[in-house]
């Protein structure tokens, strides 16, 4: 067997929502909403499988759901695409596989930015790459060129990027995604820019694309997620944004990785991309409502909640809330004697930056938020 | 970018829908069924997008799919499977990817049988491994060890093999089976067995799962298709069968490649997986019927029709048929100048040894298949 998926656990988001299951716990780890699907694109799903066919669509997805994303993303990211930008994958996940697979050899090197998803490193290491990471740190997790530059070698080849930041949702300002810019341009690295959280992102933040800033279109894969834009995980349709040579090479590892995705959820998808902004815009206000809602009842039970920008979490400092054990130590605990599952985000890292760091899921019901805040601060009470 | 997938072309597959839908040509190219969708399936596909959830289901697949599976694999195979020998996963492509990502390191050799699946060398390849081919031969494609043996060097790790055999309609016999086993055994190789057609073995012939053959389940991870057992192509569910490390580390690929797949789906095949055995055979008999109409018109228009015994396809012996040309110049031409696709077996090989066979895809509706018949006929006695 090949010696990296051998001695591979399993990951952490299957892992928790296991136990979570397991103990009849609430579940705020594994990044997914409840209780927010958006119903006209259930109906439309339901619809496009008597209407749409069900034998495999176009590789690289149905022509209206390429069309339907560039139109998209021109709105949001004030680009000037085409349908030959896009390329419909089986989940973001997928994408950064055939991104990964399409760009590295044996002996390049990629910069990795941690807090970093876990498929990350798995994926570039299978590419015959290596990780070089750089960790940025709490409470403010800032990105800076001087940062970055000390993970570059003679080696680098590319650099992968979440922007909006998963766990920590932070939305980077746009000197921070230029920053990012200047030193891929720079050492001319291919930027792999994961942008699966860009339409949650709250209050005054914005978001600023990674493929938006000048001279960095043709060297990024940008990455999207019709599971995140919609709340609707499970459908696993995800994006590549990009073009020339290096979109080319990622549909054709896509091309050997899936092949293609349902036809009637690409349907549904290319409905929901054509909602009008403001329909984003409530979606991501209800978010934020969520998230100060667990972040006032957390603090009121004696947490320190850090800031969160983006994304469906926040994260809790342990030792500013008075405890002296790691997430890690928390989650496991937290899970099987009071019935609420976390993320530890020493999880997203190599060293231990952050091992007091606590994920959780605030894209759930009311009750579900303030049962589960009442039951951390019991645990909090009883380990503090 | 990674030379392997810059230099690719798209596949052949992709490439021959595109030119029918151009040409507004009949499609007997890629290997899909048209007017066979079992109506409950897409009934309980669409009632599962309200009631089963559209948020991550467990990477491995729904509980109750890789029970049905199980159950499934135990009728029909004899096995003795629990939901714990089953993983889901998006397609058989991605169960492919899967399988060489967690098998093959740099420098192992993979023994491929020819005709094979485009897919094949380029997952073997981008895995870090190399492709050892042995082509079987029209017009009876048999498989014997000694064949097998050609290609076993001190450095071959695995065996990859497609029973029944896409393009041509092989149902391997249980002595070919059995010397594809003998050989694994013998070199201590894994069998990665693409089985996706298991259910569409027609008249005497019966399905012989590599899986089965004693000393054999531990090695063999077999690949599943849900599009091939219920003619939904584009639902993209496939399977891996297996047990041990073996479908450990696959599963552990998969977590990284797609995560998941949608549950609106699973929940579907799950059900489709009780059929009463009856229903795949009533399904099967009119797949028979259809290939049995295809041909006798072909045959009547002059071509020399190889026998099939299984999938969706048959092959026409060009050469046989008065047709000096190769099949590929034949497939170019008739899409454009007489609006059939069909699709050469020479993309499946590396060598010439079928250059003058064409595919043809039979699964379509009885109008159809007459028309494609009679438009070959015109342009045969055009070719002549
Ligand atoms: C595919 S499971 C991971 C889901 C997710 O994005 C998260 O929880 O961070
Ligand atoms: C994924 S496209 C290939 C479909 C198929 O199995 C075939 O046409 O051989």
């Amino acid at each position: 067997l090949n010696s990296l998926f051998d001695g591979l656990p399993t990951t952490v988001f299957e892992t928790m929502s296991g136990l979570a299951r397991a103990h009849g716990a609430i579940n705020l780890g594994q990044g997914f909403p409840d209780g927010r699907e958006p119903a006209d694109l259930l109906a439309s799903a339901a619809r496009a499988l008597t209407e749409r066919g069900n034998q495999y669509p176009p590789s690289r997805g149905l022509p209206e759901l390429r069309a339907a994303a560039a139109a998209f993303y021109n709105r949001f990211d004030g680009l000037a695409l085409t349908a030959e930008n896009l390329v419909v994958t089986s989940g973001a996940t997928e994408a950064l596989a055939a991104a990964f697979l399409a760009t590295i050899s044996p002996g390049d090197e990629v910069v990795v930015v941690e807090p970093a998803y876990d498929a990350y490193r798995p994926l570039i290491e299978r590419a015959g790459g290596a990780a070089r990471t750089v960790a940025l740190t709490p409470p403010h997790w800032r990105l800076t060129a001087d940062l970055l530059e000390t993970a570059v070698t003679p080696r680098t080849r590319a650099l992968v990027f979440n922007n909006p930041l998963n766990p920590v949702g932070r939305a980077f300002s746009r000197e921070e995604v230029e920053a990012v810019a200047a030193v891929c341009l720079k050492h001319d690295l291919i930027a792999i820019s994961d942008e699966v959280w860009e339409r949650l992102v709250y209050d005054d933040c914005r978001h600023v694309s990674l493929s938006s800033v000048a001279g960095m279109f043709e060297r990024t894969l940008k990455i999207g997620s019709a599971g995140k834009l919609f709340g609707l995980t499970g459908w696993k349709v995800g994006l590549m944004i990009g073009g020339g040579a290096l979109l080319e090479a990622a549909a054709k590892a896509h091309q050997y990785l899936t092949f293609t995705t349902a036809p009637n959820l690409q349907a549904a998808v290319a409905e929901g991309l054509a909602w009008p902004m403001e329909r984003f815009e409530v979606q991501a206000r209800s978010l934020a409502r969520s998230r100060d809602r667990l972040a006032a009842a957390l603090t009121a039970e004696g947490f320190q909640v850090l800031p969160s920008e983006a994304t469906y979490f926040l994260c809790l400092d342990l030792a500013a809330s008075g405890l002296s054990m790691t997430a890690q130590a928390f989650a496991e605990r937290a899970v099987a004697e009071h019935g609420v599952a976390g993320i530890p985000v020493s999880a997203f890292m190599s060293g231990p930056a952050a091992d007091g760091v606590l994920r959780l899921c605030f894209a759930k019901p009311d009750a579900m938020l303030d049962q589960a805040a009442e039951r951390l601060g019991q645990a909090r009470r009883a380990w503090a």
